[in-house]
């Protein structure tokens, strides 16, 4: 199929055109380690389907990425001996997303590695939470 | 069904026991508002069967979370005007993991919002990520 995209790097590990070092793949999606990696381990999982972001990957394909985390989440940690991970996935530059296909990171964590999610929590009041979810529920 | 497990601050949301803001629900799983939110929006994706960690999900289990993501995600956004949005799941208390009850986070981002994991990439050798990609595909 045709596409008005320009094939990012991912489509292009796809088709085989460039090297990855696979550690899954079927017709829905591929996962390859990680050449910059976070951890030891960091793998990414890439829908075939080359879109954005994933609020636009329809339901299936993104049910398919859901799908297969839990078995390669084990053999990465089995891999590694990594005591825990991060799943992450990153829509728009605002989120952190530097290739423009969506994709789901896994990074394996250690224990003093200054990895993390930079955590400051709000406060809010209930009175704007039921306000907040009024509103998202509001929409189809 | 009996369990040996303490029940999670989730499992007594999933059965009305805390009050919780809800934004959907369906016989898998719940999504609800983060009290404590990081940003306007943030919200929580719960399977309704408590376990700790996502490798301990079934793959069906797991499916119908990245079912619900793509839908989710574009309501959240549009009702809070937000540019873009992290996705991120941790498991184990060294990824951050704090409810022993596997947790999707929805976080939405806007600029100069000050959220973001650290990105401290490491160098690794071609040949490192080759032997490491054959010791996870030796795994079942």
């Amino acid at each position: 199929m045709s596409s008005p995209v320009t094939d990012s790097i991912f489509t292009r590990i796809i088709r085989g055109e460039v090297a990855c070092q696979r550690v899954f793949e079927n017709e829905h999606l591929i996962a390859f380690l990680d050449v910059a990696p976070l951890s030891w381990g960091h793998t990414l999982i890439v829908p075939k389907r080359q879109v954005e972001r994933l609020e636009e990957l329809n339901p299936d394909e993104a049910a398919e990425i859901g799908r297969v985390l839990p078995a390669l989440a084990r053999r990465i940690l089995s891999a590694t001996g990594a005591e825990g991970y991060n799943v992450l996935q990153n829509n728009g530059a605002v989120a952190g997303q530097v290739v423009p296909h969506v994709h789901f990171h896994i990074i394996p964590r250690s224990a003093g590695d200054g990895l993390g999610f930079r955590w400051n929590a709000q406060r809010v009041s209930a009175d704007e939470l039921t306000a907040l979810a009024a509103r998202i529920n509001a929409i189809e």
